[in-house]
């Protein structure tokens, strides 16, 4: 099987391969121009009688679990990045495969991390054909050298539920990962050593998957409530000693920045988004957890004060600051697709109004509509954006794939689009004439602050 | 088309037809004797291109929204019951389909009720060809007459989810009632003024139905929360002045039994389940909404109380009394799929351990496990049962369907199933030589209480 074959140029102007991985793929048309045919992808009609009256369904440990879900050479498996650098499971499930044999596996993890630079002996020896998802790092790295024997592909968060959804990456076996579970499967992320606050990457591999693996470090009696992953579309669930490093789940970019130059963007970006009337009583935006983002969130929040507005919802993945607008009352809910902070995950537990989100809900495009299109002010990170918009979030200049592409694509949607970046960073330029790997054209964004 | 052709004696011994309403339908074959084979039924995949970029899917009005749907000649067109007898949409659909002309059509309610035999004269011009669903009450004597164009067909709650998930009934048309939604189409029960709880019976038509219209009396601005119904499923929002009439929705019979009769037979019930020692710490029991069971569910509160013991979970239709056992602390969870009275409906709404399910989470036999096995001790009632245990829950001894079906075959696959019924009801015997329809199969009784 190549790699790929076939190169044609896309309507973003990049030359582009449409064979990949002995699949054809439909090169970019332009912003709506793709119009979805056919049906969503079947699963197989489980039965009742095939699982345990009692809705016990532990298996004695990890490697029983996917022997019994029918591991073998070509299968694609999945896991999520809930975890972020502290998981320990994803590394474990390649262990077992080498040590049972298999070959030529697609890795389909929702993003993957340094922590699973293991895995690199893997793709050497072909257990592991190739990852089709976002690689943080030395996996990156390892793909950009092109030592990788399969092709990577990147999918933004919806691009990745859309594809599960429509059968384009039909998964064999989903492995979840679960700071608390019951033995019949139902899972979440808001309880445990390794609450990660939602399991919302790992819901189309749930409604999805061929079989289901939950594995958890915190077993507890039915019904783990609440139940954000149902029992009622797991195989096998696991106990384990460890799920993950608490330490390193919760690690997120989650100070406001210190840095003299980027406060100052900051500022100017909200000053603007003031000036330009983006703000209202009632209006919502998307924050990011790095630091520059954390800080014009804190600045929204001045200006909420000040009017004596309420901000109807944010967009976020969460941390102390959004969650401390919600908790002050000038913030209506936030509707959070990842916890990077424990008070994150507090918030989530004891908050009603601080929901839950899946990019079924937040990223899907082919869905009934999504959440994205009705933020008001989306505000992103880029490694580079070029003199025509168009932006790079996923490589640095020297060409390296070192940073996962997220739900950044599908943000773009919201009302207004702003990236508040640096001119330079570590004495490389950002702003360039063009960028080196395109993420978005520059139709979709709307303002660079810089 | 003929109702149906070609009968069969099947596994229960009564003679059936395979053929019904044009579809081939398999007979009963025996408890787990079935095993599906092939895939789930496969919506067609939406796009956000064609949903609106603010989210906004409102329409002006019901009829709108239907004929922008393609109401056409034999769709087919749910609802569910979760308004019970203050039901005020269902009616309204037919009275437009009338209107348009359109024929044929196949009913596909998870349960009418009195409040709907408006409809009879659709059902006598051909609207609609035929009901399947539960039929309580004037819309099930029609049909044991043998007026209805089409073979009513009546599944039980998971039988329903299944059949939808399975693609034996495919949905064209979901209309869903809900005292709540946003403009995006968002969903709940437990806020507004025809607050029912939860939504659960209509999630399969949510997840599965070509288009699907909300329509409600309390439109919230984005986001409605909790969303028991996802906007991402929904094509359109209707808002209207009324969906249903709150005193009607809100009455399931909510009274303990004033009866001396049956509460003796509650008392031994409850008397046996602990001679028997199937009340133990952590046991946990399905509570129906009858006078009889309210009553057990009280006594099992007693024997709780004195052994300072604590039931993990109820599964229930709820009302006041069992939230009075969740809020003394005896009781873990309600896990509910039906609320029955305000006060079912408040608990739900502020109390996160009070849980909303649907047919998928706790009846649908063709999942990977589902709820109902779990539970320690099923009480459920009956119209008939014979001396070899078999039982009759849809129609009196004269013949006439007259009640729904519910979740009372899934409920059978609880760990104890008891029938505490009287020997008479106005002067009919209920226990008698042989059921007039069999519901279940006498090997799924355990106990009958008399």
């Amino acid at each position: 099987m190549k790699k790929y074959d076939k190169l044609v140029t896309n309507a973003a102007g990049r030359v582009v391969p449409t064979i990949i991985n002995g699949e054809e793929h439909i090169p970019f048309m332009g912003i709506g121009k793709y119009k979805p045919t056919g049906r969503k992808y079947a699963p197989r009609i489980a039965s009742c009688a095939d699982y345990p009256e009692d809705g016990n369904k532990l298996v004695p440990g990890l490697k029983e679990a996917l022997i019994k879900s029918g591991l073998k050479d070509g299968m694609t498996i999945s896991t999520h990045h809930h975890f972020r650098n502290g998981d320990l499971i994803a590394n474990q499930i390649f262990d077992i495969a080498h040590e049972l044999g298999v070959k030529d596996l697609r890795w389909y993890p929702s993003a993957s991390f340094p922590c699973q630079e293991h895995l690199i002996q893997y793709l050497e020896d072909g257990t592991i054909n190739r990852i089709e998802g976002s690689m943080n790092g030395p996996l990156g790295r390892f793909a950009s050298l092109g030592k990788m024997k399969g092709l990577g592909v990147l999918r933004s968060h919806g691009g990745r539920y859309q594809a599960i959804q429509d059968g384009e990456v039909e998964i064999d076996i989903a492995v979840i990962a679960a700071p608390t579970a019951d033995a019949f499967g139902n899972a979440n992320g808001v309880n445990g050593d390794a609450a990660c606050g939602l399991l919302g990457f790992a819901l189309g591999d749930s409604q999805y998957a061929d079989r289901v693996i939950v594995v958890t470090d915190n077993l507890v009696p039915f019904p783990a409530i609440p139940w954000q992953i149902h029992g009622n579309y797991v195989d096998f669930v696991v106990e384990v000693d460890k799920v993950g490093l608490p330490e390193k789940i919760i690690s997120g970019t989650t100070q406001i920045t210190k840095s003299p130059d980027r406060l100052l963007i900051a500022e100017i970006t909200a000053q603007f988004c003031e000036e330009a009337g983006l703000i209202y009583d009632g209006f919502s935006y998307q924050a990011g957890a790095g630091g520059t983002a954390l800080s014009i969130g804190n600045y929204f929040g001045d200006i909420l004060r000040k009017n004596n507005w309420k901000a109807s919802f944010i967009r976020a993945g969460s941390n102390k600051y959004p969650v401390q607008l919600l908790e002050e009352g000038i913030v209506g809910y936030i509707l959070d697709g990842q916890t990077f902070d424990l008070e994150g995950v507090r918030s989530m537990r004891e908050n009603s109004n601080h929901v839950n989100t899946s990019p079924f809900t937040s990223y899907n495009y082919h869905g009934k509509g999504n959440f994205a299109s009705l933020v008001d002010i989306v505000v992103l990170g880029a490694t580079e954006v070029d003199v025509n918009f168009n932006a790079n979030v996923v490589s640095h200049s020297d060409g390296y794939l070192l940073h996962g592409i997220g739900g950044w694509q599908n943000t773009l949607f919201g009302k207004t689009t702003i990236m508040p970046i640096p001119l330079f960073r570590d004495r490389i330029p950002v702003i360039r004439d063009e960028v080196t790997t395109m993420c978005a054209p520059g139709e979709m964004i709307d303002v660079v602050v810089t």
